[in-house]
Formats: C-alpha cells, sequence, structure tokens
C-alpha cells in the first residue's frame, strides 16, 4: 500500500537508500524456465551507473548485482527472484548538513511532511539509486518480450533546447554517447549546451523517447488500466518527470479529427494503419502499431549556485548545495524509461491471456 | 484485473455498455457517516449529461442515478454504495452498420482483436458513457474532500486553437457557457471554432486544467504510487487523453534547474514556495501548494467526413458515420477529470492515515 | 479495500443490504465468450431461496436475476457482468425494535463499533442475503470450469448429531429433500431433529462437504496464495462458518506421518495417488485428486428463546427475537459453499495460465 | 499476483529456497517512528531456529538477520525494510537423490507440474525455511501491536494425542521447554510420544493456538476480508496446517444456537460477553473479547521408513529417506502462527482506520 510494489503479475518490489546497506528488488511472478545469468541484469545496470561520462555524478559504484534466488541450474524457477545491489560509496559526511534544511525541487520537505522525519543520506529513498531495482527488473521483462519477439527501445529526445532529428536517426549511435542521442551531431550539440550549464551551475532537463515494436493487437484492458494509462503511470512514477505523452501527445489537442484519425488498411494481408497519430493504443488497447511514448524531465534540481529555502527551524536562509550530482537527469533516465516501459508491457501481455475462452480452453484441454 | 476497478481504499468498480440496460458504479470503502443523497450525485451527472448544449450528441438522456445500496437514514454506512443510471435513448439501428467495419480512431478493431468480438453498438464499453459511473464516484469523492476544505475544479483551459487568458479567469463563467472555459471572450472564440469544425463536418481536441485546493503537504508514496503518477494513470484511462502534465509540464524539459526550482520561504509562520512549477507534488508526495495538472484530449474521432478504413473481411473500404456525435470531447470531459482527480486525491489521503507511528497510536489510544 | 472484492482475475464485487433496494455483484475478468443467459444464473439463485421447505425462512422472495451489462448476443463480451435482485419482500417493521439492542450471536454490536451505527434491518449487510451476489458469480464460474470438464459439488455432511454415511451417498438425492443430504436416511434423521429444534425454539448447526473434481495437478502458487489458503479464506468469509479443513483436517494432529502421507503410483500410465489424506493438495498446489473441503456453520443466531444482552444505552437486558428466521445455515448454505470454492477454484486455474515461459510462447507464438 | 505477497496495508513479500543464497522479506507498509534494530527480529528468528532442541533437524543455521534498508537512526522511516538472513548449512549433496522421484506428502510432484521442473535441495521454496520471511515480518507486527497494548501468544495445544491440560497453563513454561507446551506435564508426556515416533522412524502431527488480548471492538471487514476469513489464509498458508478454527471451531455443528450465542452483558460499565464460544469475532469484527484460533498441523512428511512412490520416469518404487528431519513440525511452527497472526491482525486495525468520516475528520483537521 505504500507503493514500493508495481504490477499486476510480473510484480516487483523495490526497496533500498541511497546510503543506507543497498539497494534491491524481488520480482515475483516471473515465469518459470526462462534462461536468467547475472549478466543479463548487469549489462542494463551498466548501463544507468555512475561515473561514466562527465555528465553523470562522480561518485563511483560498480553496482554488482547478486541474484539471491528464484534461480536454479541456469533458470528462472517461477517463485520470487530477489536481487541485490550493495552501496559501497556512501560519503555520508557530503550530506550531514542538509539534515537541516529543504533543497528547492527535492523532496525533504515532503519527507518530513509524510513521515515526521527522514533518512537524509543522498536523498535516501527518494535518491535515483531507487531505480537499480527498476532497471535490474526490467532486465528481466526485457529478456522475456525479446524470446517473445518484441523489442523495447528508449533514447534520448532532447536536451534543454536540442532536439534529435529523426532522418538522422541512429541508435547504435546512441549507445555510444555520453547523451543517448541517436544522432551524432545533436549530441555534440548537447554536449556544448551541458558544458555551459555546468559551466553556470545550472542544470538541464530533457526528454527520453522510447518506442515498442512487435506488440501484438488486442493487449491492454478497456478501463482503467488502459495499456496508455499503465504506462503512464509508469513513466510518472520515475522521479523528475512531469510530462507523459503517447502518439502525438499534447499535439492533438490543436489537431482535427480529419487529421488525427489513423486510417486503417490492409497491408500484406494484414490490418494496418497509415499514419500513427494514436501511438499504437486505441481504446486502452494496442492496435499492433509500435507504441510510441515520451517522457519529459526537469532539470537536475541540485545546483551549486546560490539558492533560497527554509530550515527545520522555519528560518530563511540561503544555501550553496555541495556533492555530486550530473547536471542532467535525462542521460541515465533512458534505461529506467525503457525499464518502466518493459514492465508495463509484459505485464499486460500476461493478464491478456486470461481475456478469452477460446485462449483458456486450448491452454488446458490441449 | 480487467482493470474496472480504480483505487485502493475508496475503491470504484464500473459496469455498463452504451446500448446495455445501464451504467452503473460500486464504491467500496466509502467512509461511514458521510450525509449522501441523489442530488448529490445527480448535480453532477448533470454537468456530463448529453443535449445540453449545440456541441454536445443530441442523444438525449436523463441519466438519473439510482442509489442501490450503501445508505440509511441519509448517511454511507461504510457498506458498499451501488448506483445504477439505466440507458434509456438506445437508438441501436444506427449503429447497426459499424459491426462490419473499424471505424478510424475508435476502439472497434482493439476490441475486436482482444475478444473476438464485440458489442458494437455505440461502441459497446468504450464509449464515453462508461464515464457515468466514474463521474457518479466522483461526486462522493468530492464530497468527502469538500468537508475536509480540500476543492477539486477542472474546466476547459483550450478548445483546438483557442486558449484562456488567465487574467480573465472567472470560474462561474465557466460553468455556465457551452465549453466549459473560464473566460467569457474565449468561449466565444471557441464557439466559433466548433461551429466551423461542425460545417467542416470536422471535429476538434482541447486542453483540460484541474486544480486541487487545500491539500495538505505530505500525501502520497514516495516510489511507483507518486500522487502524480496516480493522477497520471487517471486521467490517462479517461478516453481520448493523449497526454498528462503536472505543473510546468512538457515546458520542464527546456527549463535549467535555477529557473524551474521552486525555492521554499515562510509566509505566515508557515512553510510555502515562491513559485509553483512543481504543481504541487516533490518526490511523489504533495508539497501544500495547489497541485495543477492538465489533460490533452485528441479530436473526437467520429466525424461526418467520408474515411478510408478496412472491414471485418479484410477489405479496404471507404465509410461514412453517422448517428449523434458530440464535435468535441473536452466540454463534457471536464467533470470527468475533475472525478477521476478528487477520486484519486481522497484515496491518497486516506492511505496515507497509516504513515505514521504517532498518527496510529493517537488513532487508537484516544 | 473494505473487502467487498473476492478474486484476482476474475474479480467479484458485491453489494446490497437485507432491506435496501437490492442485492447485486459485479463481475470483472470473466472471459470474452462464454455462451451465458440468465436462466444459467437462475438455477443457483433458487438453490439459495428462501421459502421453499419447512426449515427456511418464511420470507418469500422470488429473488430474479436481471443481467445489466457483459452480454451480447449471449455471449460474454470480456466487459464487467453486473446482476441484480431486487429486494421485494422487506417487512422492516419487524425489525425496528433490534434497532436499539444487540442481538447475540449476530454482528449488530461489532457494527456500531466499527461504523459508528448500522441498517438495522434485517441485518443490513451482514445478513445472508449478501450471498446471493456470491451464488450469481459462482454460477459463472462454475459454468466457466463445466467448459473445461472441472466440476464442484457441495452437499450436507451433517446437521447438528446427524451425519450422512458415506456407503449411502446419492448426490441427486441431496438436491431433492429438504436437507441438501446426500442419504434419505440421514435426512430423514435430520428433519427430525430440525423439528425438535424448533420445537425447543432452538437452532442447530451443521457441516457442508465439497469436492472438487478434474482439476489438473499443478494449480495453485506455493507461498501466501496456497491453494487450500485461498480456499480457506473464500469458506472462513461465508458468514456462521468457524472451521475449514482440507483432506483429513483436523484428525492430521493425531495421525503419524506413515499414515498420513498419501503414496503415489503409477495408474493408466499416469501419476496418481493410492490415498487422498492430504484432499488434493501438497504445498498448496493441486496433485490431480480430488479436493475435498467441509465447512463448519455455527447454528443460526437467532432463536425465539428469552436471551440475556445489552442496548445501546448500556443497560443489560432480556430479549425475545421474532421475525422469519430459518432454524439451520446449514440448507440454504451448500450452494454458497459451492459458489465460493467455484470461483476460487476458476481465479487459481486462471492465474496458473502465466506460470512458465513455454506456455506463455506458445500462447503468443501460434 | 504469484503469491509471494501478503497484506494490504503492511505488505510483506517473501523470497529465498533452502539451499539458495539466502532467504528474505520486505515490508513495505512498516509506518514510520518505530524503533527497531536488528535485536527485535532476531529474538523472534531464534524461536524458529533448528538444531536447539533434540525435536528439531540437527542442521545447524545461526539464521543471523540483517537489516538492509528502512531504518535510520533507530527508527523506522516509513520505506521498505529488508531483511536478509543469509543460509550457511547447505549440504545439498543429501538431497541430490530426490531429483529424480516424488517424496510423499512433499511438493515435489506439484511444483513440478506447475513449473516444469523445481529446485529439489531441501524442497526449494516449498522449504520451512521459507517462513524465516513471516517471522522476522510477525516481529515487526508484533512490535507495532505491543506499542498499541495488543499482544498476540502462540503456544502447543496438543501433540499427537497428547494435549495440554487448560488448568496447568503456564506461558512460560512454554517458552523454556522442547514442545511449546504450556503445561509442564503435557510437556513430558509429548516427550516420550515424540521418542516413541522417532523409534518407530515416524513422526507426529498436532494443534498450535493462538490467542489475541486487548484488540479493540470493531476491527475487520464485513464481507470478504472478515477478520476470520483473513485470519483463516493466514494460517492455512503456513506449510503443513490442514484446519484452522475460530472459536469453538468445528464444535459448532453440533451445538445449538442457546448453546452457542454468547450473551452480551455490561460489565464494568462495558460491553463484554458472557462466554466467548465465537473466539472473538462477530460477522467478521472483532467484539473486544480474546482472538481464539487454531492450527492443525499435519505430521513431518520426511518419515525415515521405507515409503512406496513414482520417479520422473513414471515408474512405481521404493525410497527411503535421508537427511535432517524434525520428527514433529508443530515446536518450531508456533512462532510462525504467531506471526502471522499478528501480521494480519495489524493489517486489520491500519485498515479500519479509514472506516468512518469522524476519525478521518479529526485526523486530518486536528
Amino acid at each position: 500500500m505504500s507503493g514500493s510494489t508495481y504490477g499486476n503479475i510480473f510484480k516487483i518490489t523495490t526497496w533500498g537508500e541511497s546510503h543506507g546497506a543497498g539497494i534491491g528488488v524481488v520480482i515475483d511472478g516471473c515465469p518459470a524456465g526462462l534462461s536468467l545469468c547475472e549478466e543479463d541484469i548487469q549489462k542494463f545496470l551498466d548501463r544507468r551507473k555512475p561515473g561514466s561520462t562527465q555528465f553523470t555524478t562522480q561518485r563511483k559504484e560498480a553496482d554488482s548485482v547478486e541474484i539471491l534466488s528464484g534461480i536454479f541450474e541456469g533458470r528462472t524457477t517461477g517463485t520470487p527472484i530477489s536481487l541485490l545491489v550493495r552501496n559501497t560509496s556512501q560519503r555520508s559526511s557530503d550530506y550531514s548538513e542538509i539534515a537541516s534544511y529543504y533543497r528547492p525541487g527535492h523532496a525533504d520537505y515532503t519527507f518530513d511532511m509524510k513521515y515526521g522525519f527522514r533518512d537524509y543520506r543522498g536523498g535516501g529513498r527518494s535518491s535515483g539509486r531507487e531505480t537499480i531495482g527498476r532497471v535490474a527488473a526490467g532486465a528481466i521483462a526485457s529478456k522475456i518480450l525479446e524470446e517473445l519477439g518484441i523489442t523495447v527501445t528508449a533514447y534520448t529526445e532532447a536536451i534543454g533546447p536540442v532536439s534529435i532529428n529523426s532522418e538522422h536517426f541512429d541508435l547504435e549511435e546512441a549507445r555510444r554517447n555520453s547523451t543517448g542521442m541517436p544522432d551524432a551531431d545533436a549530441s555534440a550539440r548537447a554536449e556544448d549546451y551541458l558544458k555551459e550549464c555546468m559551466a553556470n551551475l545550472d542544470s538541464a532537463g530533457g526528454i527520453v523517447s522510447c518506442v515498442v515494436k512487435n506488440l501484438p493487437a488486442g493487449i491492454g484492458e478497456p478501463v482503467f488500466d488502459k495499456l496508455d494509462a499503465n504506462l503512464g503511470k509508469a513513466i510518472m512514477s520515475i522521479g523528475a518527470v512531469k510530462a507523459f505523452e503517447i502518439g502525438d501527445g499534447t499535439k492533438v489537442s490543436s489537431a482535427n479529427g480529419s487529421s488525427n484519425n489513423d486510417s486503417f488498411c490492409m497491408q500484406d494481408g494484414k490490418v494496418a494503419k497509415k499514419t500513427n497519430h494514436a501511438g499504437g493504443i486505441l481504446g486502452g488497447i494496442s492496435d499492433g502499431s509500435d507504441i510510441l511514448l515520451k517522457a519529459y524531465f526537469k532539470p537536475t534540481p541540485s545546483i551549486f549556485q546560490e539558492q533560497e529555502t527554509v530550515n527545520r527551524n522555519g528560518e530563511d536562509i540561503k544555501i550553496q548545495i555541495k556533492g555530486r550530482h550530473d547536471p542532467i537527469v535525462v542521460t541515465r533516465a533512458v534505461v529506467v524509461v525503457e525499464a518502466m516501459t518493459a514492465i508495463t508491457i509484459l505485464d499486460s501481455l500476461l493478464q491478456n491471456m486470461t481475456s478469452r475462452m477460446d485462449g483458456i480452453k486450448s491452454f488446458y484441454t490441449k
């Protein structure tokens, strides 16, 4: 009920604070018989690891994952998979000062109001390190989807004012550079922009896009658990996301029906759509086209400029934040968006298996 | 699991099709002792009723609600409240033709893919009439919030290219006119735009804004059930919504930390914020400022122009939709956004009661 | 959260009070494509209907069910099925006196403590009429199970001191007589016993047994959602049940491993068990044998003898209950046990579909 | 959905196999501000630790708990508490043989049917070691209940044919001896009986009783989440439990209303009951009396006598189980029953806080 669990069938529960003993996740409902090893998970964690580029916090963490349960002889057993990443680089002293005041843009004040006190070291539970559990679970969800032929791919769409040009789209470039942008030219300009921000002791926002390919039509539920509603929650639950779009997103509000409707057509003997303004979802259910979504991230709230705020004694004060902070959230958040999308898509696929009598009958009377 | 239930503590389950016997909702978890009568609910339903202006479907429905359970001597008993609205204006013949093909922008195709067949009359379960249950439940949630001093207010922010001017903001105007815009001037221009759309056999999109006032700080959960994540799901689950924003929304992606951070300050002896870019939520938890959100609606997919599509036999065809259809979703959706917001806020408030030992102790040892 | 919803995938929500407008249930998650009509449900409701024998309350109710949603052209659509039974025989005046005091063995006092007041007419929500919703939903679950070749059958095992003799077992007898006992001889003795109880202004307890046949091995979850744990909850949630047994039940506490273990053996080329002390469940998962369970019901608390109790003013008083009351709960509860068992078994079957990668793959890549 | 999570508000998720890296639990929804250290949990784990008496497996495990998250400066933070117990005594070779066949009374066959294969080492997930997570979580629930003045106490009621005499009741005796019986004389006789069982290469069943004191009236939900239904599930979910009773349990079936009804009476100015046949629950809601429940455990299925069974190749075989096995489940299960009861009671208490408008209003407008 405190909301550290996500998913209905493929159900993940994350735990851990930035400066506690470690961070982890328990995945309950992973189907039995999936080949899985630590390397499958580690390669996702490495994509969000700090310290790899000039634009990420200089905190160095191996973030090595240990599988504690749920795997036997290299395959999932169907029982809970418990994953543990020990925290190793906790310079808590950096944070001792922030115990006494509320950093703008952070959850310090709201945690105090909710719980009466807080683990102030590195943001405690509200730290971006919480996403380690999500990414680890997402690695498993992605592996299952892959076996079904479905791919989930996220990338940086924009950093501050710099957007990618879809004509230059090159996903391998995105996995190589420091921005996660699938466009070498835009990436170079974004790097310049980020350096400028850092020079100004400031930070930048950005956009992450995600595309799901080969999802069959018919996935998602028609009312409250619409596929886009569940994706909306999944993405909005990532810290710093302030807006979510599916398909054409905000643009639909100024469109007309005649331009916004996607015409159906036959293509290679199958039903297809001529356009994809809808982003692959109609009435909350997948239509067989690519699922297209976007997440808008705010700039890192920890900036090194002097800021005004209040302390726990109720006094107006001025503060200057120290420590290790990324100038941008987006670059490391790409894999988090991918993970949350994969988990949500997989969960919807699993839920869908019980939708029809014919499917149930053929499952049980084969 | 099929997702017709929403909420954890204040839990609603909607049912019903456009052309079935009726539409309804069961509310489980409504606290005992709330004064409640049918009129409390009817006045919300009347705000979404068709046939009231030139821009809503000419289908005339009284949409009269009957309370079937959960009330005794004018007060809620704490047991489920079952609400029923009979369908009375089912001109099913209008829809017989659409049984054979897939309307662009509608859920016809996706329902067929999911379930193998569909109740094609008026869109069946995917009809906007499904929201009657949401609005009825939202009326009750709003009444409870009101008793706690919390208000939830939605209005039309934009219709097509016409946006309100916040300097002219007048909520009473919004409740009076046909657009739901709290700005008489913008409303007049929006009416002209809608008439133009109708003349072109076309439809328009728009934006609904919602503000929650007087919500205490500390409400919401810090990880997956962030208050903004839950609001995101609530709003995205409304048919035709393609984007969701909290606070500055999409704009944060091009902002800097220095401009986007809201400084805390003391005001009348209390912690406040100088600005509200965050929209009242930090780290998923309310900060005591107004909660500000926006929902972007696509244009009504039912337009009277000729459209291309396919039929159930897998043939490319051209169709011309008949029947009764609003040229815009937004005007009648305002109260739906308000309802889903109220339900979500109330549910978070109730969940929050168990967050702290001191609160639990004082509750049970008074 | 208030617990009027049961099931994870095949999810039912009941509502209604004894003397309100009606009683009903919403079933969400019923698979699409099941042939279903009101008669399928009515025949189950008729099995719990009052007024049919000398041992049931003389309240006459047609208890006619109306399907409000979820069926189109004779088949389930996959969307919520809403069922309504109007209350027609509310002689509320019979109950007006009990508003002021707490009947022994009833929930009057506990409702007042929980909610601050109560709908005292006929027990309100705590009335046995609440089970109408369960039985209606159970009729649908049973129909689905039947299509998979699985049967669920409950019957009266004992009434007061009179038990059936398993050598006389005759299920058709059980459906014919007034006790629900599948043994004509025991039934006749039980009738005599009940008449004696009535002559003494007293009531009797009893036992309901239920057997599930043809459930495949492998159904149920291994930890908290053990099949027997879920059945235990399902059965204990029926009013007046005070004990639940699976297989040999209480007898296992005085058995030895050597006598209690069921040996596996090959039978017709399949794994079978020589005995079934376990009642068909090992480690929370079905083993392919019959599922055997028992529910122990207390005597009807409403008796016509003078009883001691207290009133709402905190005074010791003596009362004499009037009105219409069955001298035994068991006879009408048989179909309720059957319904709750069927719902639980079906829900477990549906959950089990996502247990294995090979099952998922063959479902999605056929 | 795979059922490794239990509870609605105080929500626990257990993971781990007998011979994997470790066993653990994540508790989400523990209120903030509870003083908590490892010793609070360890003392509960020590009560179920193997190797402490002649009647428990000679496997020696320290079962030392490590708190990985959720505690800061000695108090719970309101975020998930992750607890880890490393497995240290895995003599897997003992178990290699059982990979090929199905032990009677164990979950070997059912796991294979469900998942296609199993972690056969020590029973894998179906091992009694799974309960470590339950006991650790139960320690925390008990501590919270204690702060509210509520106590939960379990003890051995019977071992095989030997039952305690309630006139000799001495709880401290139960915590001291090897049987967990609060009666020195019965305990001595039970020891003799167990030695006899061991000499016969056999095992014994037994009964665990549990009593909850000082629970206020009004706790529990009236329909599916009746307090006794939830307790029934909690207890039936413990491996080897085959029957559950509340209050007089199975005896009610042969009682009459006149003897089974508990009369209310005024006592010290408060409503009380003259007797407690109901076991403290009426209509699913606590009535202020002691909650009384019993769990019936089957004999340990691992016995050293030769047994008949089948192997994975479908051949009838004879087996002789080796390894380390308790001759009785009950003695170590006492603390598990106590833990599951405490968790269930606490969860119901927390849920109840939102039952009434007056409680909510006074919470939020203090």
